[in-house]
Order: C-alpha cells, then sequence, then structure tokens
C-alpha cells in the first residue's frame, strides 16, 4: 500500500521519484495526490511526504491533494517540465526514478537535458524500479477498499439493471424481442449499459465483453453489435467499468443463457461454479497465488478439458489465468499464472477470481468472475454483489 | 499530414520510428493504425509502410489497420516488447525515434535494454524528433477532415440539445426551476450533457465546462456541480469531447445569459463578436498565426482591457490565446499565443478560434468559441454549427 513506498524506495536504493504527468490518465499521479487531477508533475524524495510543481491556473485543484503546491516560479525557472531546476534546488544526485502515464517523445527529451546538464544523476530504469509502484499497489489501505466497496457496489447494480432490462423482453421462436417485436440486438444492450453507466458514474470505456454464443468462447471477443440476442445461447457479460469520482475498477462477469440453457452449457456451468467455489473456500493468507492457478489447471485437466499447460496456445477449454489483482488500474498484482510467479497472497489483497471454460466451435463459452478482498485477520470478503444464476427467464 | 511522416523522418535524420503502446489512449497509434484498437507496438522504416505487432488474441483487432501484422514469435522472440529482436531482424542500427502514450517506468526500462544488447544503435530524443508528429498534425487529409466534420456536427447537436433543456425551465425569482419548481444546478445540467454525449457517441471526458457568474470569470474553472443556474448571468459552455468512434474532437464555447442580459455582459459580448468575426474575415494562406493573436491583442488592449502581453499574469481582461489546432488531440498545432513562434496558415489546417474577456471581481466572463477549417483552395469553413445568441430565453 501507499505507505510501502518509503521501505521500496530503500529497496531500490533510490533518493528521489518523479512522477512526470501531462493530461492523460495516469494511475501514479491520481495514487500519490490522492485523485487530484491536474496539469503538472509530482516529486517524491526518500522518506518526504511528495509535493506538486503545476500550473498557475490548476492550483487549486492540485491542493485538493492535500499536499503541499509549488509553481515552477518556485524553484527559479518558468518552465514547468525543467527537472534539472528543480534538482538542483533539492540537491539531488543520487538514484533517480521516472514513472507516469506519458507522452514519451516529450518525457524522452526532457530526461535527456537533465542527463546533460547533470551527469553526476544516475537514472534508474531496471525492473525493481519499474515495478516499484506496482509492490505498493499489491495492497490497499482502508481509504482504498471504501472506494473499491463503492465501485463494486455501482457496477453491481448495473449488472442488475441489464439483467432486468433483458428480462423485460420475450422470446419470439429462437430471438429476444422487445413489446414492439423489434429483435434485441447487443449493441441495444451495450448502449443500455452505456446510459447507465453514465447515470450511476461509471466510465464504462467502451470495452465491456457482452458476446454471445461462438463469440462468448473466445476470450477476448467484445461481441457484434448487429448480433440478435437468442435463447439457449451462452452470454459471457464481463464488465470492467472505471468509477468517474475514484478512479477505482471494479471487475465481474456473469455467464447467462436467455429463458433455457443447453445441457453441455450447463454442465460446463457446473464445473466451473465447482472450482469457482472451491478456490473461495481455499484462499489463505501466505500461500502463493500460483497455487491457486495450479488447482484450477489441476481440475479443469482432470475433467478432460485443455488447459493452457496443458497445451499452449490452446483456444479451447481453460486457457486463461485465474485472476489478478485491480484497484487503480484494472490489472494490477497479484497475478495468478502458471507461467508467472506468484506473490503471497496479504491482508488488503483485492484481486479478481474468474474460472471459465471455452468451447468457441461448440458455440459455447462460461466465465464467472467476482472481485474480492482479503481483510486484516485474512478472512476473504466478496466485493461482487450478484447471483450465479445460468438462466435469465424472459417475460410471459 | 500522415503522407509527411517520411519527409520530415528524412528531415530529422531517422531511420525507423517505433509507436511504443499499451492500454493508454494513443493518439500516435491511433494515427498510424488508422484509429484499430490493439495492444502492441508499431514500427516504421523510412519510407517503408508502418506495421504491427500484437498479441495473438488482437490480431482480428490489429488487422483492422489494413497493415502487415506480426507476431512477436515472427521475430524469434516470444516476448512482445523485445525491441532488440525486432530491430536485429529488420537490421537496423541507426538512428530511432520512440514515441507513444505509454507506461513511462515500463517504456525506460525496454529502451535501456535494447541500449545495453544494441550499443551501435542511436536513440533521437531531440526537439526536433519529439515535435515530428505534432509536426504531422498540422494538417489533415481528407479522411480526417471527414471525422472532424462528423464530430463536429454531434457536438452541435449536443449544445443545441442543452439549449433546449435548458430553455423548458423557467424563472422563480432571480433562479431557474423545473415544472416542479425544483432548482436546476450546473450538476443536472452536466449529467444532462454527459448523458446526451453518451447516446451521441462522444467521450465528455468529464471536462466540460459550464461555469457561471465569477466562474465563468476564470478560464479554467469547470463550474461547481451544486450551484443553480440564475437569470441574468454569464454562463461559459466550453465543450471538446471525443468521438468514442473515431477518437477526433471537436471544440467550441458559447456564453450564454438565461433570459436577460447586464448591459456589462452586453457590451463584453458585443467586443468579442467583433474581434471573433474581423479574425474569421480575415484568414489567409501563408499568415503567421501569431499574427491573429498579435491583432487580437491590439483590439482589446484599445478597448481598455488587460492582456497576458501588457500584463503578463492578468487574471482579468483577455488572458490567454486566440487558439489552437485540434485533431486526434484536443491540443495542436499550429498554435496561436504571442509568446510561441506561430505556424504559416495552410490548406488542410484545423483549429479553434476563441477570444474571451474575463472579469471574476465583476462576476463575468465570455467566451465564443468554434473550430474552423481551411480547405485546399484556402477558403476557411466553420466546422462548429450553432448559433452565437448571447441570451437564452426560458419558458412562460
Amino acid at each position: 500500500m501507499k505507505s510501502d513506498i518509503d521501505r521500496l524506495m530503500q529497496d531500490s536504493g533510490l533518493e528521489i521519484i518523479v512522477v512526470m504527468g501531462d493530461d492523460n490518465p495516469n494511475p501514479y499521479r491520481d495514487y500519490l495526490a490522492n485523485r487530484a487531477r491536474f496539469h503538472g508533475l509530482m516529486i517524491k524524495k526518500l522518506n518526504e511526504t511528495p509535493f506538486i510543481v503545476a500550473s498557475g491556473m490548476e492550483l487549486d485543484e492540485a491542493r485538493k491533494s492535500g499536499l503541499e503546491v509549488h509553481q515552477c516560479f518556485d524553484f527559479a525557472t518558468d518552465e514547468m517540465y525543467d527537472l534539472a531546476a528543480y534538482f538542483k534546488h533539492l540537491n539531488i544526485t543520487g538514484r533517480a526514478a521516472f514513472v507516469g502515464v506519458v507522452d514519451l517523445g516529450n518525457a524522452l527529451r526532457r530526461i535527456a537535458d537533465l542527463r546533460a546538464t547533470l551527469p553526476a544523476l544516475e537514472i534508474v530504469s531496471d525492473e525493481k524500479t519499474a515495478n516499484l509502484f506496482n509492490r505498493a499497489y499489491e495492497t490497499k489501505d482502508e481509504a482504498e477498499i471504501a472506494e473499491l466497496r463503492e465501485v463494486a457496489r455501482l457496477t453491481s447494480q448495473l449488472v442488475r439493471e441489464t439483467w432486468d432490462f433483458i428480462s423485460r423482453h420475450r422470446a419470439q421462436n429462437s430471438i429476444v424481442v422487445d413489446e414492439h417485436d423489434q429483435p434485441l440486438t447487443i449493441g441495444a444492450v451495450k448502449r443500455f449499459i452505456r446510459e447507465k453507466a453514465e447515470v450511476l458514474g461509471l466510465d464504462d470505456l467502451g470495452v465491456t465483453i457482452f458476446a454471445q454464443g461462438r463469440d462468448a468462447g473466445m476470450p477476448h471477443s467484445r461481441g457484434e453489435d448487429d448480433q440478435v440476442l437468442e435463447v439457449g445461447k451462452s452470454i459471457v457479460f464481463d464488465i470492467f467499468p472505471r468509477s468517474a469520482g475514484s478512479g477505482y475498477y471494479h471487475d465481474m462477469t456473469r455467464t447467462w443463457c436467455l429463458d433455457h440453457a443447453p445441457d453441455e452449457v450447463k454442465a460446463a456451468y457446473d464445473q466451473v461454479m465447482e472450482i469457482f467455489n472451491a478456490n473461495m473456500d481455499s484462499f489463505r493468507i501466505g500461500v502463493d497465488s500460483q497455487q491457486y492457478q495450479i488447482r484450477t489447471l489441476d481440475y479443469f485437466e482432470a475433467k478432460g478439458h485443455k488447459t493452457g499447460r496443458s497445451h499452449p496456445g490452446a483456444t479451447e477449454g481453460y486457457v486463461h489465468s485465474l485472476g489478478h489483482g485491480l484497484g487503480l488500474n484494472v490489472h494490477e498484482m497479484p497475478h495468478f499464472s502458471h507461467r508467472r510467479e506468484g506473490t503471497p497472497l496479504a491482508p488488503g489483497m483485492v484481486f479478481t477470481i474468474e474460472p471459465g471454460l471455452y468451447y468457441p466451435d461448440r458455440g459455447f463459452g462460461v466465465r464467472v468472475e467476482d472481485t474480492v478482498y482479503i481483510d486484516a485477520q485474512g478472512a476473504l470478503h466478496t466485493l461482487t454483489d450478484f447471483p450465479y444464476d445460468l438462466i435469465l427467464p424472459l417475460k410471459g
């Protein structure tokens, strides 16, 4: 969590971190500046509170961070990105790291200028430093948990409203129609989702997955807008919006079959739910996150499915990892992959659990996902709040 | 425009440009990849068509660009950002530039790895190279103009709907109320704007300015959500949404007074419109953009206002520049500032014209802004399509 940053800086032998920033969404700046939104940069010296250098018109906005706010003029320069001026003023000559989401060409030019002006400065760009914030993001403090609870509540409500919206339609032969007998398309459902997201203060970001049939069998397919909803087809609905207010993400997935479910979808669904529940029941502090992926691979392989371990590159069976941390980024540590090192589970971690089975050639896919939280006592809490029903009954 | 890039590379002595990319919005990649959305990078050698390196799950999405698409495996590596593998495979040892919107820590680590592996490679990070895309963005080709026309049409419609929404309210003493006598707040107007933006396929991005009275007198104030609309106060409504489909921006501003306008607002408004129209009538190919700012400063100073030239740092009078180019970024070349070098006007340029007057202590501000386009014959066209009325009449 945020209070780990000084320890992580010390581990990396860093004297200073500069958070570069422009108009782009910037989780590093959001994190250190308590989500104040301003155009400018942040400087954090080891064991000191970070401060902000902002433009004159954005001082009020920057002060919402509760941090010390400067203008470039305070450092005897009139250029906001005149890093050399700040470094000289702060008497920094040691190891410095640069982070942020930035325009790369401009950042490289500024860093090159700085190297030329202060040759004694060591600019650190090793893997450990690149991962410093990821390490801090691994666990969340109480203020962050409160934000994550709130975006979970709003996202769960959005999924509930989507369920209710679809359930107000009815079947006509094999397709789903509204009260004027007009077919309901995926595009119309996504429009509903976007509009409701807006009202709830969620940024939908245009990446919601609402994929039916064969598309549901391909984890990265987002669904085709002009496709009409059909009864008895599996629909994978995976939504990961960001709170417009706090910047924190939620991530959840449900699989729905409208009106009824074919036997093979039901069978796959039951297996996904079995390993989903087994994982939920077995989380323990200190166990490496990778163990849960291995257990899930073991389970699916024992049931006769291909996996990304038994058949690398497989496009059917269980083809992805079990979950991922999330916070101000939709993908954070810990990982739950068998190919990448895991992390021992710890209090304050927030992550998804999302087993799935994919059979595009048989026209279906199944995934169920909740976001969960490990409290200070090591107990697991589900932040997502929506039932797991497979069958969504239509009207009449 | 895009076809200038090879010439600009030659000017900078560049052999290669690498567009780095991740999940962040990335105008560089949108530009070169014709707005296909994928996770991956692009490589452009001098005088060759750029190609894409994408992850296996995003190949179809990447192919929508119409460009050649590779996986990292085609270059005998299994790491998508293994730049050294690509450079060796392509036999590149000369001058290379890196652009994009990226996670800086990761990009620096990758570039440091590349430097270590290929010491002969020269990584260029001078100002000219940092500005290479900005130079290309200066003018737009026909396909871009078509996208800019479309987002102008949608934004103008959104402003029209906002005008109509407010006009359905009525005055009650000095405040504006709905049919149930409930006060209309800026928050409610912004919610209306966000919801309509969503329906129109515009990303509002949460930065719309709808500022009243004293706030209207501060160019960077976005307005306070809990403030109730009042009759006879100036409202500055500045909206710069991005088309969700194409990624292109529009930018326009209107100043409205509900029911009636005080004399001093009217007088300021008439001056702003006079210099707005004078600028619109005088654009000529080859004239330096700075000249229009100077003319505007001359005009306002002659009328007795402070300006950013006569009183640097002034917070009242005419305190910003006249306009800016826009496209896939909301701020692009040309500039219209008296402090920064201008650019001779050229066919294909798209930019805003936005004179304004600000008197926060007298409780008002005025700004009027359209986005315009210079065609191949040098004629100026206004892309914004909305009347300039100051007074917005309320109901009854």
